[in-house]
């Protein structure tokens, strides 16, 4: 981090660019400058370090073909199909099977296309850099291993033990769109060494306890539980999750009640206090952990807009940079931003009223960039336009709209409904509830949303209603009971679930109170974050499935395990009692590795714990005792993930009620908003200058401004920039005290 | 609370005490105020409100006959004898099991003993106040309806169905030694909205998702978790809990593998979602409380101060209090206090140099009365005064046991008993583990750890070595070893157990990282507070195992439930297989209400929710489908204070370490350390001054710090005020910029 420092420095005056700006004079020269601007301007976006700035233009060349969106789909798409060959691989899912020489062809291919990755990579990078990335080198050496055991494959026509599949995943983690899920790993490696700690302490009392519970219960012979010292210790494992409790109890306290006690002291110790110290561990190393990225991404932004500023300013200027420049900067950053856009961001960063923006100014490109610029507009409603009538009436149903008693109707209406449906359902006891008529209530109510739906088009105008999420909501979830009326008129099967998602329209009612609405923004703020969480854990999923696949595909099948204790749940018996065939189920075989979609549901299983132990048994009894390892490995893993998971809920809420608390007077806005006004005068002289250029589009988009501005007689227009409020910008505004 | 600041106004001029400072100028009036001014303090230590402040001398002389630790003691054995009758009532204890007019007349007796309390407390607190005073007037109604229930059980010689035993517990809260108790219920009771809240949401999609499973999965006639709407709810209450995942999930998965994904989407959503919201909410609240309750204490805490300020200064000097009038303060405050320690508190509160302490300093009273006061020794070790040959020798311990190598000598060799018992036990596979011959490593190992006391007891003196509570935790762990030697050697059965606890010696090597350290300090602080927890967890308890008892005593036994899906839990059987008698023992039968002890133990199990519908089942299936309401209720009550310990446990860790984080660079100490210098004159001032009141205890105590001084030729002695940090001190530290 250090060394890109020194970098800032040496890039601060213009000629001093690294590569392509040694004659700033020539026309060429900038267009080079502009780019490599917009370049670094990236990289403080996406976090990448300066190390691998471009230094060359063979470097650059590489660099602007990995750093395409097209690219980058290729190297998802190669990743995915990696991770997706083993639906087919060896204990395959039956329906999509394939032979040994196709799948070993597409990973062959999948590979080689990795391998043109990689060199475009080490050509942008140069061989030194290349070696220093570890990322990078460890993705090298899978592949390597990789295409070794794909050729194997290939020519002894049978697959191996191939637990190395298991490190495909790290293919996908690479991926630029994945930037989310590296920065979660990262994190969770960052909360380890506390969270080691803790689990050391835990694990020192289960093996205290374990002795103990080794010499006080060993001597009843009806405890099967603490016969041996691995028992006791397997039992006590087993019982940190809960998932043996009352049973592990129950034998010795049959014979002896005062034996509850061990088990409420080991309890209440491991599971109720160390338990929660590991969560608040992790919390607390959390917290740190995001106060310090954010800050050390501040500085790296910072340093990125350093740079760029650097190549931007000319050393007849070097107060600031004009507004021909960061227009030059803008069509490499940001090559779909109209002219227009690029002019309000250039007045919206410049605070001062000279031509130029200056390096403090500048330091709020990334804020400002991400606005979206619209004119403001003088109509209050859409049909202010309208003939005075129509005016009228659309005016009526917008106060209806609006008002407090049509709002409260609609919830009376929507609870009403809900309270019908589960009366409805709880009637219905027998199987026929698809039938052919369609029952009255629903074509009432529907009627009743579709009316609501309509005045509220039609009084606010279908662009405003469709703004607010809420309104969004109402408005599929209308649709899809319709969709819903459709499939039951029609009688078509396969969408008679819609049906069910009727009740759905009850969450409106939530609307209603201030905390629930609170809740769900955050909800839907979170949603990013969740989802790259949920692939983290999934690509953990991943690699235990294809271990769990490699030893245990095929172990469980029905009756498997009658010598092991846990029999019952394995049994499949077709009983005649009397002249009836009775079917005697356990289910559990179920639970098995013998593809990758079964074990990704037996994982879930075992991460939801209740039960776990009946798998890791009947496994058990089929395999070694070492197979005990997989799972309790794989529970500690999960715990560390899903620790993380809470401590990332927990943080994000509180985090986000501190921020309301602290904001609790100023105005309740849902985005940045950012007001500029410019005049006709401006926009010609920006005109002027895009001829100069000869831009014909630019120019044309402009002069329709201008026309814009003639037809109602303005001589200047206001228009308003708004972005979605991440949480960096709560961030900021929290540490405000704290950075600097 | 705002009356009480208005009486502060009153009070502050010395003449405007309530009700005993008419005439400020007689001795006995003196007297008088300074009772006062205690009492206000003790209130303010209390949190009792102003307004039950003693009005009048009659009232003052019910308020001291009511505030003593005699009075305090017959409160608390009054609550406790009326819960433990319940150990002996109805379905009693085998072993308890008393007459039913013995137990009434107990009961009769101990309400009578609540009724003289309760009257103490009227005419203490006078009939207006005593209405207003909530708490008091509950436990009057409480009383009321207890006192008729027992006549009622004496009169017909029958027990009733006696619910409102649950509420004898309103008798513990409210002894004056349960205050954490009461300031928890608070506290439970007002994170109670928010959470409400998000239960409603939680139930809100469990509804829903009845209803989904409902339509999708009672097709299925082999699925007997959906095939009514109420069978639908209740699985879904269970599957929340995970408790019977994944039995819920097979039989559709059976049919149709999708079926797993509304499963997954349930438990993601209810589980791993709102319930963590549901913590993440607790936990905000109860941050925000513990803020507000600090800030409110505090406040509080002040305005007692300036009551009593008021009260002791006097016409002349309205400047401050001198120490005549502080040293009586004191003297009805603290008693125990001697005349050194009233000085040099009154030193330690003057930060001016006049004879007056002012209010500002007087602010600082809690924080200075409670320290202990030592005289600075000058003699490094306990040896410096023997003689040159033994000094020597000590000195020599002295270094070696501070040594470094002497240390982590000692780990290893804590570390490699570890390890060999660990082997040991891991050998033992048979039942002979007491017998009568000693292993000979037990006592290698406890002649090692027997010489490192003696060392260190000699080298640091047997003072400074039970100081640190790590040293006293190692001499505890050692003299027990001991005791289990004594027991093996002396063939003792009962105490055989103590051999168990030689492991623990193991928890030394936790004190080699900082972490640990940290860890374990803060649970030790936390101990008065989580032991409070668990207290009103155990008042919920008695609550629910009082209605349980009432309502399902005696309605589970062995072979009860065969007609429930759950009948292989409550099986008992001998078979007869060849020529072999097999047990087939269930053993849920004993998870049961037959008694208070037993149902204390179902409890916890369904606390601890693993398999928790088993016994749900079970009972319900000898009672009716109401039964399952108490489960419900039970779980969501567990849940809220549950939720309250972590969120508690979790907000103490994070404070802390965010505390040790903020102080990282300040000094590690273990305390509140003041250092106050004494001269002979002042010594002699104080003398004269208690000689003039003939106060001869104090006299010659004070004689007594002359003549030290005079033997080692000093002028002055520097004396040490110690007391451990509490909570309030950090949080003093914590919000420092936003108190005022």
């Amino acid at each position: 981090d250090g060394g890109s420092y020194d970098v800032v420095h040496d890039a601060s005056s213009p000629a001093a660019g690294d590569c392509c700006a040694q004659q700033s004079s020539a026309r060429h020269n900038w267009e080079m400058n502009y780019q490599e601007a917009a370049i670094y301007l990236q990289e403080g976006e996406n976090n990448d370090k300066f190390f691998t700035h471009p230094k060359n233009a063979k470097a650059l060349a590489a660099y602007l073909f990995a750093h395409n969106h097209l690219f980058y789909l290729m190297e998802l798409s190669t990743a995915l199909l990696l991770l997706l060959l083993s639906l087919c691989e060896a204990p395959a899912v039956p329906m999509l099977r394939l032979g040994i020489f196709v799948h070993a062809t597409l990973e062959l291919f999948a590979l080689i296309v990795v391998v043109f990755e990689l060199s475009m990579k080490m050509r942008w990078l140069g061989f030194q850099t290349f070696i220093r990335h570890k990322r990078t080198m460890v993705k090298t050496c899978v592949l390597f291993v990789q295409f070794i055991e794909a050729i194997v494959v290939l020519v002894r026509q049978t697959s191996h033990v191939r637990i190395t599949r298991a490190l495909r995943c790290i293919f996908l983690v690479d991926c630029r769109y994945c930037g989310a899920v590296r920065r979660n790993l990262r994190q969770i490696f960052q909360s380890l060494p506390p969270f080691i700690d803790i689990l050391l302490l835990l694990l020192f009392f289960m093996v205290i306890f374990a002795i103990l519970g080794f010499y006080l219960f060993s001597p009843n012979h009806s405890d099967p539980y603490f016969n041996t010292l691995e028992n006791s210790l397997v039992n006590l494992f087993v019982l940190l999750t809960t998932a043996n409790f009352p049973d592990v109890m129950m034998p010795s306290y049959a014979r002896n009640p005062w034996s509850c006690v061990f088990f409420i002291v080991y309890l209440s110790i491991e599971l109720y206090f160390i338990m929660n110290l590991l969560l608040a561990v992790v919390f607390d190393t959390f917290n740190d952990i995001e106060k310090r990225k954010f800050k050390s991404l501040l500085l790296h932004k910072r340093s990125a807009i350093q740079h760029a500023y650097g190549l931007l300013v000319t050393k007849q200027r070097p107060s600031g940079i004009s507004f021909k420049h960061f227009e030059g900067l803008l069509r490499f950053y940001k090559p779909r931003m109209c002219a227009k856009e690029r002019y309000l961001t250039f007045k919206a960063l410049n605070q001062s009223n000279t031509p130029l923006v200056s390096l403090k100014d500048f330091y709020n490109f990334y804020e400002v960039v991400g606005l979206k610029w619209k004119a403001k507009r003088n109509r209050e409603h859409w049909f202010d336009d309208l003939p005075r009538t129509a005016f009228l009436i659309f005016k009526g149903i917008n106060i209806l709209v609006k008002s407090r008693v049509f709002q409260y109707t609609m919830y009376t209406v929507v609870a009403v409904n809900g309270i019908w449906i589960l009366v409805e359902t709880f009637m219905l006891q027998g199987g026929n509830f698809f039938s052919r008529n369609v029952p009255w209530s629903y074509i009432v109510f529907l009627t009743i949303y579709g009316v609501e739906l309509l005045l509220k088009t039609t009084g606010l105008g279908p662009v405003e209603y469709l703004s607010s999420g809420w309104n969004l909501f109402d408005f599929s979830v209308t649709l899809f009971a319709f969709l819903g009326l459709m499939a039951l008129a029609f009688d078509m099967e396969p969408f008679y679930f819609i049906v069910v998602l009727r009740p759905l329209q009850l969450l409106r009612l939530f609307k209603l109170k201030k905390r629930y609405r609170n809740v769900l923004d955050t909800m839907f703020e979170l949603f990013p974050r969740m989802a790259s969480l949920g692939l983290t854990l999934l690509i953990f999923y991943y690699c235990f499935a294809i271990v769990g696949m490699e030893f245990f595909a095929g172990v469980v099948y029905p009756n498997c395990c009658n010598t092991s204790t846990v029999a019952d749940s394995f049994r499949w018996m077709n009983h005649t009692v009397g002249n009836k065939t009775v079917v005697e189920e356990g289910y559990y075989y179920l639970n098995n590795f013998d593809n990758i979609l079964n074990s990704f549901v037996t994982l879930f299983e075992l991460t939801v714990v209740n039960n776990w132990y009946i798998i890791m048994e009947g496994v058990t009894s089929q395999t070694t005792h070492w197979s005990r390892l997989y799972f309790m490995i794989f529970y500690i893993v999960t715990m560390v993930v899903m620790t993380i998971i809470v401590a990332f809920i927990l943080d994000a809420f509180v985090f986000r009620m501190n921020y309301t608390r602290k904001n609790q007077d100023s105005e309740e806005d849902n985005g940045i908003v950012l007001e500029k006004e410019i005049s006709k005068e401006e926009v010609i002289g920006v005109i002027e200058l895009y001829k100069r250029t000869s831009a014909a589009t630019e120019t044309a988009q402009l002069q329709q401004i201008v026309l814009q501005m003639d037809k109602y007689g303005q001589m200047s227009t206001v228009f308003l920039g708004r972005r979605s409020r991440t949480k960096s910008d709560l961030s900021m505004k929290m540490y405000e005290e704290e950075i600097q």
